[in-house]
């Protein structure tokens, strides 16, 4: 993962381990390496995080592994996609939003699973201990990797727009995480299409109930009418029904509003 | 690819076609699918090329596939890294860059390969008939998919970048495509590490002696120490030497500097 000439070769047997002794673990309860620690210089510190990014590429999103996905998509794939749905989204005077702000966010947002992989719910690792693991491998990035002088503006850019996204306050972080969601839901869709897998009714009750921006929204009842016809052309449009208990896009929102 | 309820199946066997009845070849010599027309519904064109997307993924770049590299990086895998590398760049009073714009043209530099593929140029297609198939991609994107009033911004926004990086006058244009070149240079070598492939040099050639950006140059010039390092590591430093026939880092940027 990270250049081997300076003695961080993650591909070594050490792994992180608790003060108890116990071991840490990542996405699909793999032993986490140790945090990169710098080697003093700067070139290679950088190289080092240059070379951790292509983790992005090797490290697939576990969600569609769980589910017998054929060649599932990486994380950077994900965020790829992502970003160039943010450059989509109309300028709109009556809610103005920092577009390239939003497309720099998709692509930092997942950039800590470089590290430890795509933790998702199920796997059992709890909230805080997957924030922890998370933040800790931000800290070694931008400290340990990118610590040096030449380094100092992509150090702040990316802890504020990391920092930005996991505070979920500005309006961009708020679309962001709506594109998330939405590209979740298309990806579900495509491999339902593709490799007519049937039990990813979670990754749309999961995901298009909590949309808020109107033209996330609007992309995601479209979808949600192109997958009804896709099982009803198969003769599941009573699971596909199911499936959704009764839920669509942004219903959680407007319950939340309405309380 | 697109969605099936509007006719616009790319899975369906209809192909492109020249004026003289010719097949129209894309990456890999695969026949290309026609380009997409509007259904007329602009809810329907636009899920369509979010679907479209996809194809970012699924395509894997062509010169790795070529030289035998085994699950290979996907399109969107090399644009997602590269826009990463951008916000890496320092702020620089003398030579002053739209971050933000570099991330942008990153992740929109290669966005016609979602319909034509990446098209290499060892692969015969003659530049000028690459160009005009990427250029047709383009138009069928953004009039075809994205044509509605509600994508004017969309549409404004690739095609702007698209062409500010085709044209490569700009200094944020020419930096991207110095961050294509270098981020091939790091995917090489990760290959080369990872999978022992011996056949990359003319990946390197073909990259490195171009960039011109100082700190791209740098990060490259650590690069290319870290893979002597690695070849000499397998007894191999003069066929390391041999393959790069000594061209280097910049070299032929100074040597059009000194005509």
């Amino acid at each position: 993962m990270v250049n081997t000439t300076n003695g961080n070769d993650t591909t070594a047997t050490t792994v992180s381990t608790t003060s108890n002794g116990e071991l840490v673990l990542g996405a699909g309860g793999k032993p986490l390496p140790p945090p990169y620690k710098s080697t003093g210089n700067e070139a290679l510190d950088t190289l080092a995080f240059l070379h951790l990014l292509e983790q992005l590429k090797v490290q697939k999103r576990s969600g569609w592994i769980r589910e017998g996905v054929k060649e599932p998509e990486s994380i950077s794939d994900h965020m790829c996609r992502m970003a160039l749905m943010a450059m989509m989204i109309p300028n709109d005077g009556a809610r103005p939003l920092d577009i390239p702000r939003c497309v720099m966010m998709a692509l930092v947002h997942d950039l800590a699973e470089a590290h430890v992989g795509d933790i998702t719910p199920v796997e059992g690792v709890p909230v805080h201990v997957k924030h922890d693991l998370e933040e800790q491998a931000m800290d070694s990035f931008l400290n340990e990797m990118l610590g040096g002088e030449g380094n100092k503006d992509a150090r702040a850019r990316f802890r504020a727009l990391f920092d930005e996204y996991e505070a979920r306050e500005t309006p961009e972080s708020k679309l962001v995480k709506d594109l998330d969601r939405l590209e979740l839901a298309l990806q579900a869709v495509e491999y339902e299409r593709s490799q007519d897998i049937r039990t990813l009714a979670p990754f749309f009750t999961g995901s298009v109930p909590n949309l808020e921006h109107p033209v996330v929204q609007k992309w995601a009842e479209t979808l949600m009418e192109e997958r009804r016809q896709l099982w009803a052309s198969r003769g599941r449009a009573e699971e596909e029904a199911a499936g959704l208990g009764g839920q669509g896009v942004g219903t959680s929102v407007k319950k939340t509003n309405s309380v």
